[in-house]
């Protein structure tokens, strides 16, 4: 990419062209290749809203896909897991056909964890965006676990994802309207699904001044917030089934996109046909934005009936014909679903008016990401911008410093600093304190277990006789073995997924010290200028190289804390440390309390990024949460008073949390060696060596 | 070092304390020493007021030195050099005994830079600060480039040296001292000798609320000012000339300090016990802060009786003694000189008493640092806290990035970011344009070469035949060998200095290229991890690692900038480039117009420092400062129209300003091989390879 910069009037005005300079392509990539960006870089894809990403990646020729899923509704709280059956029922479009789901037998908070697992694994796949369904009938707007409000802000705020949430306006006052877009600002929600909804009763009737349609939602939002929002429109193939006729549905959709819209998404239809000839017939009456296929992979028969019934769309014969001899083998219906919208989608990337496609999941995951994998869509390895997910939050956009503590809790962290006004800006600083977000239920519930009691028990011992057990916990975990009653030891009160692949890098030494009571809970090895796209330890833009000094960070007895100081001293200044107890007290070799960098990447022309550090300011708020973390998930699974409560206890009360971090990244890892170091001093202390009296 | 931190009502207290856990010492540092730092860190030591930074010093046991210039007075015009003979005249303790200098035959301009460069050369031994004497009688607190004001500000502001402002108070209004004090605070100055000064006229008296005293003087600092300055006052070992006894004197200074003075800077005195004495007096009647002896080297024969003429002050017997007979032999006087302050520079630091020394150094440099040199406190090899020199206005203390463009020519940027309210905090910033300050003739004073006309003709030739005979200039410059005419090349005009040591590790392809027309202006080789104390390349704290990538900037016609450009596309994305004309046409690869970081270090328990990056915004500010380079500095040696002139100006018009980095710093400079390939495509352009008829 060339960039031609023309000082005017002292403002500078940045053009991008392609090159002029008259050389030929001969030795490098064309101008065009070269601005194609398909992997994620760390300015421009986090502050760019959605209709500038999509412009650009329409305007490099890059393929995206997007994906769209309704919240749980409001459930009577059945302990149920939403299963593939239950979902198997659902209707996709909600929003244009009303919502009517089925009851989920299920309880929402196993449901929305589920929805967060979805989202998470669906996110890795590279969305440009997701979206969210309103349900009217649900409370949508308020702050319940369960509400289209919450689970867009989750997506958004806790998985990173660019998300849109629908919104329905029939039947609404505009002060309730204008409620939800505020509160949807305030969450950091950027983008608006602008629908018009299902008239509640037969005989709903236009209203003078409210809001009758889409377009007054659109009017509604550019009137209320400017700019603020991007918003989305639905657009009908073959005509919305109210409308009076297909070309008066075309003109009141470019009533919406003049009122203020910045892309249409479709219905769903069969036929990539449907769809050309009505982005030619969108063309035609001067509709210039983008306009995404809707598309919905057959996955079952049931739902493919009950979608027909209600959404009075015709499903064309040839797919009749293939599915109903089949229709009760749901595993034949849904290959042949992933089939059919294979094709259909070849068809329409390859006509060129098709810059992205928007799926139908159901919240389901399987037949979309084969879709996607056929399609070459799907990003099997993508490219981490950071070497933490990022959030997808508009004040969060500019984050790129974290604590190292948060780790394995990236959404505690970013609960717990969602009250910030802005983030460090390249430099973690020690000009101010930063204030942390107390702990409590809705925060601690976010980050449950994934295991249920039973599960836990199991892998944490049914009865624990000695700290001796609970050391067994944690080794048995580090290496993924069963522990001495038969199961694997899945995760731990601080890591509720297996190890980090680069962790592995270390499992001997893991191993060896966590055997003898140094109970381990985050590492990172050394690295000495890896490539940024490194399979394992890799983050960032290609042609960088990635450092990270060793980190470790454990709970130890206090007598061997005594003992460790005494070998720290031999360490200074290579090793710094910082070590705490519950009670807060503490002594760290911090110089003056600044932040230590342990993970940084180096990138070709930009400024360092040092996304990781060891901030002993904010080490103290994670201790509070370290160490609440063996009561609130380990001591409360067996009884009050019980010889296993009282163990954890004993840990939590009497237990340092330890940081090392080893500064001299360029030679190898010392911080085994000063454990090493440690158990040697203690086993062989020096007052108890015995004097020879022979001498 | 151990810190504790304690979390007191959500505030952070630390307090610094030695080890408490009951190691021995054995294995490592004692605490005190692992606390004393000597060398320049990037936080405290920038941060700090100077009261503080003398509390920490003397807390560790780490003796420190101070140093008193005086500014030039109001000259005549005459354009001789200051000699060394001139100085030798001068009283050093104009601030005690009124200013009685004589009057300098000496261009100020050229006093100025010398002044400067004493500075430079003073500052980089160390010194915990200097001060700056006042003139009454010169219009101190003027704009002129003579003034004490105008001096002290440069030596904070463009030489980085922690400064005292004196200041006198007598027969002034209260408003005019205000006035002073403002426009000190304004020009960042941040610590003041307060002093009485000499009355004018033999008939003065107190007068009632008006500044009589140097308390009075402090009082209204503490009045008007607050805390923002540290206040210094003078102590009398011997007792003030006038006051009436040495008692009344002690008493007085009692009353400075309890006025609200930071610490004492002592007249000076010939005998170690004169001192001691003193301070045992002050801290009788509780005296408590600091107490700095002044020292005094005696440098020559007139100097020392002259001086003992208007100080009123005793030379001991035993100095006179030895002096008298050899008082014809300058050398023999300023070698007893130097003996004599060394041996009782000794007594004063053995005696526990004395945590830093005060040197009168008449503007001269040698004694004084001869003296430090033999007491070990002159620092031979100042470890550099960023790879360039550092500024001690406040405002700039945080400042840890610039654009390498400046690099030769620092001082131009700090002038021409003076008035920038605050300054990239670890980021450069994309996110608002820096305004630069125009070029004007204050600013181009400043960067006048160090050499008269004549000598830049022998040096830049007295006559140039062609473009060829430019090249001829920078190739002379870079190996420093004489050129054509026989004259070394030691300057040109965007390198006041010989070559940085660093170039010369690229010396042999700078002169390849240079003798091509590539004319290189700046330039930095690859790094990939030099520990942080090498001599040649190394900065920052000790036991880190600094990195560069490589960078190369130079002015070249026009043909080769096309012919570069293709070149250029081999070798995307690994190197940066930005191509600008005297006209702003130009060309970047930058991404986003994102700086570059070039140099960058990571040091143990520390963020991630880059104090240098290549910007393109920047460089748009830079490329008129280096084109004007051409005009003002080379072509206006030469007659108007003179073909000399003619050929500079050629080149001002036609040829670009390139900059070019390698991000890949693993890997060997490729910066060469560009170059090289855009020789080879020049010598060997493809539309000119011949087509063999035969074939």
């Amino acid at each position: 990419m060339v960039n031609n910069v023309q000082r005017v009037d002292d403002t500078w005005r940045t053009c991008t062209k392609s090159n002029s300079s008259g050389t030929s392509n001969s030795g490098g990539e064309s101008s065009k290749e070269s601005s194609r960006s398909s992997t994620p870089v760390l300015a421009a894809d986090r502050t760019e809203r959605l209709r500038d990403k999509m412009r650009r990646r329409t305007e490099s020729g890059d393929h995206w896909f997007s994906l769209e899923f309704f919240p749980p509704r409001t459930a009577s709280g059945a302990v149920n897991l939403v299963s593939r059956s239950v979902a198997e029922t659902h209707l996709p479009l909600d929003w244009s056909l009303g919502r009517r789901e089925i009851e989920k037998k299920t309880s929402n908070r196993t449901y929305i964890k589920q929805t967060f697992q979805t989202f998470d694994r669906m996110g890795s796949g590279g969305p440009l965006f997701i979206d969210i369904t309103w349900h009217p009938a649900g409370d949508p707007g308020s702050n319940k676990e369960t509400s289209s409000m919450m689970i867009a802000s989750t997506a958004v705020n806790y998985c990173g994802l660019e998300s849109i949430l629908h919104l329905t306006c029939c039947n609404q006052t505009k002060e309730k309207i204008t409620g939800y877009l505020s509160k949807a600002k305030h969450l950091g929600l950027k983008n608006i699904m602008a629908l018009r909804g299902d008239p509640v009763g037969a005989d709903w009737e236009e209203e003078e001044g409210g809001f009758n349609y889409a377009t007054d939602l659109v009017k509604h939002i550019r009137c209320e917030f400017d700019d603020y929002f991007d918003i989305c429109v639905a657009g009908y193939p073959t005509g919305h089934p109210e409308a009076e006729s297909y070309d008066e549905d075309l003109r009141h959709l470019k009533e919406k996109v003049d009122a203020g819209a910045d892309f249409i998404i479709t219905q769903l239809f069969f036929r990539a046909d449907t769809f050309l000839k009505f982005v030619r017939d969108c063309r035609a009456i001067g509709i210039t934005c983008p306009i995404l296929p809707g598309i919905f992979p057959i996955q079952g028969y049931q739902s493919l009936r009950q979608l027909v019934k209600l959404s009075k769309l015709e499903v064309p014969e040839e797919i009749m014909r293939v599915i109903e001899p089949i229709k009760d083998n749901d595993a034949a219906i849904r290959n042949y679903g992933i089939e059919q919208t294979v094709g259909m989608c070849r068809v329409l990337l390859e006509s060129g008016n098709v810059p992205g496609l928007h799926f139908y999941t159901l919240n389901r995951e399987v037949a979309t990401m084969e879709v996607l994998r056929q399609l070459g869509l799907w990003i099997e390895d993508p490219r981490r911008p950071l070497p933490w997910a990022v959030s997808a939050h508009p004040k969060r956009k500019v984050e790129d410093v974290r604590p190292i503590f948060w780790a394995s809790r990236p959404k505690s962290y970013i609960y717990r600093t969602q009250d910030w006004d802005d983030f460090p800006n390249g430099r973690w600083g020690n000009s101010s304190s930063p204030a942390f977000g107390e702990l409590n239920d809705y925060y601690l519930f976010y980050l449950k277990s994934k295991s249920s009691k039973d599960a836990l028990l199991k892998m944490w011992g049914e009865e624990l006789t000695s700290e001796q057990s609970v050391y067994e916990v944690f080794t048995s975990y580090i290496k993924a073995q069963p522990n001495c009653a038969g199961h694997k030891v899945m995760c731990l009160p601080w890591n509720d997924e297996l190890l980090a692949p680069e962790t592995n890098l270390m499992m001997d030494e893991l191993d060896k010290v966590n055997r003898r009571g140094v109970l381990t809970i985050n590492s990172q090895p050394t690295i000495n200028g890896k490539p940024s796209d490194d399979p394992i330890v890799g983050w960032g833009p290609p042609g960088g190289y990635v450092f990270q000094k060793a980190y470790l960070e454990f709970f130890t007895s206090s007598e061997n804390v005594t003992v460790l100081l005494k070998v720290l001293k031999k360490y200074e200044p290579r090793v710094n440390y910082h070590i705490v107890n519950v009670h807060g007290q503490n002594t760290t070799n911090a110089h003056d309390m600044q932040p230590n960098a342990v993970t940084w990447g180096i990138f070709p022309g930009r400024e360092i990024v040092q996304p990781t550090v060891v901030d002993p300011v904010s080490f103290m708020y994670w201790k509070d949460e370290a160490f609440a973390l063996w009561i609130e998930q380990w001591a409360k699974l067996y009884e009050d008073e019980s010889p296993s409560r009282m163990i954890i206890k004993y840990i939590h009360d009497n237990y340092f949390l330890v940081n090392l971090v080893d500064n001299d990244f360029p030679l190898d890892n010392c911080l085994w060696q000063v454990i090493d170091d440690m158990f040697e001093l203690l086993d062989n202390p020096p007052e108890e060596q015995p004097t020879d009296p022979a001498k």
